[in-house]
């Protein structure tokens, strides 16, 4: 039979439930597949091929459990799993085993899912990249913090992973890798056993190659698969194509590729263009604040006692995210406003086109910037990477679709409809090349 | 020299400062007292004698790190700490050893304090009492959930201890033993490395037999000791009496207790009459929702995977929580509703005077009723227990102060102006005696 490591998670369940797959075949041809890519692509912080398989049999023994059952899930390594050591991409926790396993990991257990392994997450999930690389290109990163997760789904190694966004690590990375990179409304996964980074900011999100998988992910870790459902969005729905405030900061190709991505949806869809309320171009700052002061706390025994541990570049932002407690209270007040002005942005279109990086995957030496998603992962809306794009250098860009807060079954379903729109999309010459 | 353990947390940490005293004796004092007291108080979940003198020996080595050098403070077993073991008050945990101390431990220990051990919480931090008994009474509880630190700092055997409040269990607690005990305005403290209970209820508050050892040691885990200074209420500060819409709950002893404390306040405050707005009187069943929806979900992996070892208590508890979930929403906006309000309650009074239990601490059966705690919890509003009343046992009745959120020191500078007119009113008869 053919590789079962490239079906989608949907599909894979599907295979199971009607007995044209075991979940220890499918782990094991997932197992097989990170082990041809692992070498170059080094997405694992931790994998246990025995305990994985051990994992699936036991799933092949029992009735199913959910709609996860015997699909096997990487999780990113900031998040505890009982069952395997969790280090938080620090030397710090290098012998770290939690004792208990988040929320969102019993809930997927719950549902039925193999948790395969631990994916890379920089240093505590903020900037200091770790190992992983882009699947299309070694040199290239795949984005941060969740690094493996993007790259492990991308490469088709695994259809389905779990990240953390706290800035933009869901959506950047899922945009650079070229896949489907969800993170909720606020608050509708519970973040317990999740390491702290940010008490106001931090979200748990899913990667997929499909965006139903990705809606069955969160809807079981939010125990509330309703909210993830596909909503009728109608025949020729409105959607609005946002360019945001920080337009002028996206590489000229970029915003080639997103106009012409508006182009494109003007087939299929009603697109109106959507300006914001002049206060939310003071988002980015003011997450920049808060997320920064909330980090510098959150990590306070590190600081303190393993703080030679930390790389330079972590310790010199947690020492400039003390620096900012001063401006923490504006920032929130700042957030409030802008969150009560969400209606009035969503009264006429049920969802935003917007983009979401801003260009193709740059060097390892980074993750990338987190910039576009910044003021979305402080309003809290449900925010969907969608891919299909292509850069100049034939390598991913994504877009991101944004719908009101507790409206993630628009933000969705306007993911899937968009996402052939962006596909249909030519990508425009290579930089520096001459048009005949 | 006389026993240090009697010394209050500031006195011991002059005295180190001033070389009267050093961090080991004043350890060595604390920890005879409690072995004289802990085979009828059982405050303690852990306590290793060897390893606290040690920890007070390299605090007399060292330069002061900060206003706690060399003060020993108890901390609840809900909280983690790296170099104690942690059980949270289950038998799932028994086992359990942190990798990180939580950041409330972590500040308390750069600002010089030894934490001296773990002391008894409830499950969980949930109504299933553990074995602390009152000092006063050992048939009689302490309250909880955080039991042990309030019981311990009561019997004089520590000057200063953690605990942590989701619905009453620092300000019930300290009530019932007769001494201070104030949470912060929600949020001034990090709650990472606390073990979860509710994501927006929880908080971490300290309990001290002097209302300037609690505001020290809430200064120091918020890292702003500013906000929990003296304010100057001035020459007769007005005082709101507050009989709040739970007044017929109180036993018939505390209203008149309560009375007579509000009649002896006048001697030295304006006291004011003051009726919250009709809204509030839904915000204890709206503690109630919230707290039964996320302590449900905080305890997931344990309702999961150990089930069998939470007590029958808990379990019913935890799935009459789940089934409020449709509740939630509606909870949630009244609170906010009633936040809104409280800049009003606030306008004419910077503090109000309310009951805190509904009488003398009840049999050990149970840590007694959080109701009058819930709603001032809910709104996040910064709130002390004051000393002074005593009931018709002659056991404690305690009373609150509450202030408007971000007003921590108002609070804490009104109960200590308070606790002596309490002091001076007159016990009722035992309940049962006649007047001749």
């Amino acid at each position: 039979m053919t590789d079962a490591s490239s079906l989608s998670a949907l599909a894979a369940a599907a295979a199971i439930r009607d007995g044209e797959l075991t979940s220890e075949q499918l782990v094991s041809d997932c197992l097989a597949a990170i082990d041809a890519r692992e070498d170059t692509l080094h997405a694992w912080a931790h994998l246990d091929p025995d305990q994985a398989l051990a994992e699936a049999r036991s799933r092949d023994t029992e009735p199913s459990r959910g709609p996860l059952h015997g699909v096997p899930v990487g999780v990113k390594d900031l998040i505890d799993t009982a069952d395997l050591p969790t280090r938080y991409g620090s030397s710090i926790h290098a012998d770290h085993q939690p004792e208990v396993s988040a929320v969102a990991v019993t809930r997927l257990h719950r549902a039925g899912a193999v948790i395969i392994g631990k994916t890379v997450t920089t240093e505590f999930a903020v900037f200091t990249p770790g190992p992983t690389t882009h699947p299309l290109d070694p040199a290239r990163t795949p984005g941060g913090s969740s690094s493996g997760s993007a790259a492990a789904v991308a490469a088709g190694t695994i259809p389905l992973a779990l990240g953390t966004q706290t800035a933009g690590s869901v959506v950047r990375p899922a945009s650079f890798c070229g896949i489907f990179g969800g993170k909720p409304t606020y608050g509708a996964i519970p973040t317990a056993g999740v390491k702290l980074c940010s008490t106001t900011l931090d979200h748990v999100g899913a990667f997929g190659r499909d965006a139903a998988d990705v809606a069955v992910a969160l809807g079981v870790m939010a125990e509330d698969p309703d909210r993830f459902r596909p909503t009728d969005l109608g025949d020729q729905p409105r959607i609005g194509f946002c360019r945001t405030p920080w337009w002028d900061e996206l590489e000229p190709a970029t915003r080639s590729l997103l106009e012409a991505a508006a182009t494109s949806l003007a087939r299929i869809a009603d697109v109106v263009e959507v300006e914001l309320p002049p206060e939310f171009a003071g988002l980015v700052s003011a997450q920049e604040i808060i997320m920064g002061v909330e980090v510098s706390r959150s990590l306070a025994w590190e600081r303190q006692l393993h703080g030679d541990q930390l790389s330079d570049q972590l310790r010199t932002y947690l020492d400039a995210g003390e620096s900012l407690a001063e401006r923490y209270d504006d920032a929130t007040a700042l957030a409030e406003r802008c969150r009560a002005q969400l209606p009035a942005v969503f009264a006429a279109t049920p969802a935003l086109l917007a983009p979401s990086v801003l260009g193709e995957p740059p060097p390892i030496a980074t993750t990338g910037d987190p910039l576009l998603c910044r003021a979305w992962t402080l309003l809290g809306t449900p925010t969907v990477s969608v891919p299909g794009l292509t850069g100049p250098s034939g390598l991913p860009v994504g877009a991101q679709v944004i719908a009101a807060p507790d409206d993630d079954g628009t933000a969705l379903t306007a993911a899937a409809l968009i996402a052939p729109a962006l596909a249909a999309v030519t990508s425009p010459p290579p930089s520096g090349s001459t048009t005949p």
